[in-house]
């Protein structure tokens, strides 16, 4: 669901994390009043178990907010260094460029697409990139450029190089849409954007690879899917969204991977599209998530 | 869930709606601020199909707020009344006084009984009503007074009269908990607190009387149930929450409705807890619910 | 899921239905054993609230068992005739040939092309209708023809006549996906075969046209969708599946929609495999359906 | 749901698994016939992934079931012999036996007793043991003995020997309600009956001690729980039922808990009610449940 799908002025969004203190609620939403915009939407959460952590999203509208958007950054700055707040502040009206990364499973990477076509997630899509060349014609129906860089053979960081060449200042947040290559810690050291992965498994269990075959030979009654972001500790990243799917004994590893598609295209899809529309904050190896769900 | 299981200070909500306007958000919240008290959340929305109608609902702490209340309220009122808004300012720490009425079935009584013992619920339980005495035994085990108050024959005005001689001044809300009296508009109009009904049926679909029997001979494939507030018009009343199970053609109307109570339960539980929590906004024939829901 | 993904043999399915009555399915399961024929999977039901009727699914499976299905079908006849039952006898390998008709909405359509090309719909698609030609392109990559027959203006008969002509003698069963028009009884009548409908609602709630709107009117905390099956009365036809989605305050029309479509896409997909797989019993006004849901 | 709520005959439950093969449901179906006994249920599932095996649950009524059954028992013996295959014949109008073992937290142990009250499980409770004295008023509220057996000390082998004196002979089954104290091998050896545990995780997520921690340190969405048998492999035992609840950033472990308890009861009771129904084959450490879950 679009932020506001009627909404007649532009609006931008600004995330606020930091230590919680009395006051920076008031001086945040005072700021917005003084440039001459109006909150659409007001979403915080203070964490107190241990110091208090103060995280905040703001969406807010304003007649000519793409022109004044210069002069509210520097008033967001002025706010909010006193406070020793950090901050980032998107005008929304610039959708997110995302790469997807994918290999032969085209589930993921066919409902992110059709999503995006129906005009259901807020970004645009440069291109799509495989080592294999099985999804090419179904990409490029969409009208979308689609790269084959294979990762076979012992040429694995040259596959990586061309990746990143490609991949490097034309996009803002990276989707591994069932891509079954290790991205090493090189690439992410350069790459310096987010990547979001789909996990095939309810993490923390089963975790790696064969999870279908893994759940079928524990007996257990529930698969699911976990998306979250990749860090150098595979598989370790902070959670997104997971959800999962009633299995039985009836279905074995090929029928269970059936069925954990469809909850790895939602999962994705959810997680894709919190992120781009500025849903999430990394907090240590967790996330806040204001989604939208109710 | 409690609001926040370990504030050190006390708390108070407060929960506005009228028409937007620039400006509101920062007013409330300097308002809040230059009284000592800390936001702790902040939920708020636009309704903009319309007029723009804007709701929201700040719980916040101080250390010596239940002094402070009296003139936090002058305050209030002093910065709302420019703006023309509705508010209501509730001290957390009192919880509400909720009567239950029932019948025989106790699937729903029993489960409220409970939360409030495990502490999840934040009222008092000055006293539950029967038309019939099945109850009486179990209610008492739970330290809570059991009136029985027979509705059979033509004394029906009779014993409404009696049940608000009972809840008068005493109660701060009313839950029907699967209490199978028509309540009368003089009752509605008398007791003058938000009654909270469990319509046994996913509302608009079979309205009224045994809609386990009209569920089984449409032949549908989920049941459900309905917790809304009272109004004059049965079963028309603004919806709080709703929620189904799924069922089968093995499944007679028995069955439906054996299973049909495990959803009830749950569904009425939901909506009282919101309610008792200052969550909910009557908005016409609609509620904003700020729920905790993730 | 396929019935059984890796059976080495060719699979038939046998589906009786009528009086119960002692040693029905003992004569059943021996006359699959004396036709050299292994049970694979075994699904039954007695409806005993009234009088009791019998339902039953046998799937079973043999070396040679499409030459020998003439023979065992003489020996079904033989052997349920003194048990006054119906029955239908299915060669599993002889896929069901589906026409699909749709308006502007592709969610449905999409979701059916995919699963079938993932292998996961054992049908074929001869063709695919439409009274608008938005669909052409998508529909043509997947290889299946599109043929775009307008019903705009008077001549509504003329269109549904052309449809006919189509249809009639080339498919099995029809999949209304998000189509329209409402279809006349003259056309039920003469295609004769069965006929699948997604009502954008949970039945019987908004029944007819715009229930999104209608569900944001009345403010309801969940929207749904059911597939049943066509027939002379309008939204009436047996249920085959329903499913639900959670919605609240802050979801105008608009979204409620694109929500739905989720929700839609999946309930019909569901419905089509189980009517594909023969695993739905028409009971008069209900479904018995022997679904492989966990 | 009952087997069969209306049903007017004493009914059987006849439980066979072993190696698949030609003729074993036409043999099994016929002696029921020629016993004069009418099948109501009939559930049959074959696992083909190495040697095939074969698993079926037969639910069958006659008149005079009671005084028939040591003659069925003798028929059933002389028919599956030749096919070697296990077996069990169980009479359904006699309830199985089951002790509870709790420790402090009631949610599971009142959830049982409820629905047992409620006619909805078809067991006896001969006994509640627990280590510590908190639910003994409740328990003995539903007419049901509560046993206090302290396990505090160094002495806890000699508590296990007096739970084992109380239990042995006595029950069919037990049930560990949230019962946190550590089972000894030894006493699974003499007890010889099956235990059923609720594990407050989603296993093999967070296997072992405070799950609800793991899971808040984790940043997971779904917290869930699973009831299983207990082996002698601590958490290993074969799954019985899973399920979920969804949880977000704003719940610290306190509110996972209590959140978790209302899937823990949940998830308990259906494995319970599948156990007492004889509708669970433990086929190594997998399950087969013929369950009635639509």
């Amino acid at each position: 669901m679009p932020t506001s799908p009627h909404a007649p002025h532009p609006q931008a969004c600004l995330i606020v994390h930091g230590p919680d203190q009395p006051g920076l609620v008031s001086a945040i939403t005072a700021m917005i009043t003084r440039n001459d915009a109006n909150i659409i939407t007001l979403d915080q959460y203070s964490q107190d178990e241990h110091e208090s952590t103060f995280f905040q999203r703001v969406v807010f509208s304003g007649p000519d907010l793409g022109a004044a958007l210069p002069e509210i950054e520097a008033d967001v700055e002025k706010t909010l260094t006193p406070f020793g707040m950090q901050w980032r502040l998107t005008d929304q009206s610039v959708p997110k460029r995302m790469a997807i990364l994918v290999s032969k499973s085209d589930h993921c990477l066919l409902e992110l697409l059709w999503r995006h076509r129906r005009g259901e997630l807020p970004v645009t899509i440069p291109m799509v990139i495989s080592n294999h060349p099985d999804a090419a014609e179904d990409v490029r129906s969409f009208g979308i450029p689609f790269v084959h860089i294979p990762s076979q053979g012992p040429d694995k960081s040259g596959a990586e190089r061309q990746i990143l060449d490609l991949l490097k200042g034309n996009v803002d947040f990276v989707v591994l849409a069932r891509y079954m290559q290790i991205i090493s810690e090189d690439f992410l050291d350069e790459i310096d954007v987010p990547v979001i992965n789909i996990h095939h498994s309810f993490l923390p269990a089963f975790i790696g690879a064969a999870p279908y075959r893994k759940a079928r030979e524990r007996g257990v009654k529930l698969i699911g899917a976990t998306s979250h972001y990749v860090t150098k500790d595979l598989d370790e990243g902070p959670i997104i969204e997971q959800d999962v799917a009633r299995v039985d004994h009836r279905m074995n590893a090929a029928a269970l991977q059936a069925r954990g598609a469809y909850v790895e295209r939602a999962v994705l899809s959810r997680a894709v599209q919190w992120h781009a529309e500025d849903r999430i904050i990394r907090d240590g190896n967790q996330t806040i998530v204001f989604n939208d769900r109710p």
